[in-house]
């Protein structure tokens, strides 16, 4: 990598050129952008998420436990089932009233093409169909407040996206969440990869322990290491004490204003994908994914 | 690093000298070394993992799809519990007429001292306690199996986990793994990083498109990757397909003698446990975990 000089600036409009199928735009216009479900569907819920569809599902366990239920079971079935989604179809469909089935596979009813914000779409649609719509209000305003600070006309030293993304650059992230925020670093590890093409760490459950040993034996790595740190409760600020000598640096999340785990999620999330976006534009990356992942449709079908 | 020369061997005896707290020996006792239940245990069961228990209780989750249940819950606790276990105890004792509690916190009934080796320990007891003795006898032969080819005294060439260690030298692993085994990325993460001392890379859920996304960006990592392989169904062989132009090499784990899915991922689990060991002594470390352990339980108190 060249002088900081000879990268891209992030306040100027030539960048986003790099910006090839529009993710900027649909990031800016996420919150409200999801498809609207239509009729009723009879209670109870069940949900159940593959491929692109998992977070969705696994952010409304808390709420519907139930994979396959006896109402309307939701299926986000993103569009790479590899065979796993016919069973599963056939085993909802004897078990529910309706069955939904949103994505962009042939079997999908309900289109959801794919993204890297897709989490965002599947989760809204199903908060609307089963009652939820309030819950869904306070994501959106929670992504809304978040968006006046991180959309590209916000300039870089007010801009937390961009600074996040230069805070990034060249670097490892290593995601620290807690309990509150259950599948949020892997989230996080998903779509910093769709977007910033970048790998990064999530840990596993037993995440203390791991902090605390994977970094033992080579403290030479090759790519610096950044601990990116979403949350403040005990796990969280323990993992920050055993980490703070461990790695280049900790980038803190400030808190999202926004009122319960889901939005609180959602808003991390949001921020995370902005500043994916800034730093595939620094690496002269299109932050889209449709040509990368052409492969794997081609594989898949 | 020095010359390939500078580095212990692993058919020496004094480089076994670096495990100070005698894991290797454990390794070798491992297949049968579990607490043994007491009495009988009142069906219907639950199953609920913190810290260490985590991959155990994901492993009999199949099994037994409660966490709490009105006969007998098992509470794999580990010793980290922050609080969590309280509640979670509380919540227990008001569901079930029996609660067993395992880990080497205070609350513990069954002592299971933390160790890297625990997810064998906690699934082997919980098994042997709810009439699936006849599924911990196949483990057993799994790994009793496993442990011919992979103790200390099976010399380097016919030692498939002493060549391992020698192919993860100074290399960041990616495990890939299918859906028949949800949860092993996240178990060989967390052994890989309690035994060697080192990072590794789990993938989120939705692992094809990380995979594919992931390696664009940055194509001269500091740390070549290697995706370390096990299993062989569609999901796999697309990942290994997309990953062979991606990572430095391919590790291909030999489908391990063993007859269903749990007894599967403990052989693989342990194989790579045994390769974590050695690589632990060719980077001068002590294997076990006890010390660098010390200052979380401190932490933690």
């Amino acid at each position: 990598m060249g002088a900081m000089s000879a990268l891209p600036g992030l306040d100027d409009l030539a960048t986003y050129r790099a910006d090839k199928g529009r993710l900027g735009r649909a990031l800016e216009a996420l919150p409200g952008d999801f498809p609207r479900p239509e009729g009723a569907f009879p209670a109870p819920y069940g949900v159940v998420g593959l491929g692109e569809g998992w977070w969705a599902a696994e952010l409304l366990r808390p709420r519907f436990p139930d994979t396959l239920a006896p109402g309307t079971t939701f299926v986000l079935a993103g569009g790479y089932g590899l065979g796993r989604l016919a069973g599963l179809l056939a085993a909802a469909r004897e078990t529910s009233r309706r069955v939904v089935v949103l994505g962009f596979g042939p079997e999908a009813e309900v289109p959801v093409p794919s993204s890297p914000l897709t989490p965002y779409r599947y989760l809204r649609y199903v908060l609307e169909a089963t009652g939820e719509a309030e819950l869904g209000a306070e994501v959106d305003r929670a992504l809304s407040r978040e968006r006046e600070r991180l959309a590209p006309h916000q300039k870089s030293p007010e801009n937390p996206a961009k600074l996040l993304a230069w805070g990034l650059l060249e670097r490892i992230p290593l995601w620290v969440t807690g309990p509150r925020h259950p599948f949020l670093a892997q989230a996080l590890q998903q779509v910093f990869a769709r977007i910033a093409k970048s790998l990064s760490i999530a840990p596993p459950p037993a995440a203390l322990e791991f902090f605390i040993t994977a970094l033992e034996a080579r403290h030479e790595q090759g790519d610096p290491l950044v601990g990116v740190v979403a949350g403040d409760d005990e796990e969280v600020r323990l993992a920050r004490e055993v980490l703070a000598t461990r790695v280049d640096f900790l980038e803190e999340l400030a808190p999202p204003e926004a009122q319960g785990p889901v939005p609180e999620a959602l808003a991390y999330w949001y921020r995370l994908a902005w500043a994916a976006y800034y730093l595939a534009l620094l690496y002269r990356q299109d932050p889209g994914d449709h040509q990368v992942l052409a492969r794997l449709r081609e594989a898949a079908e």
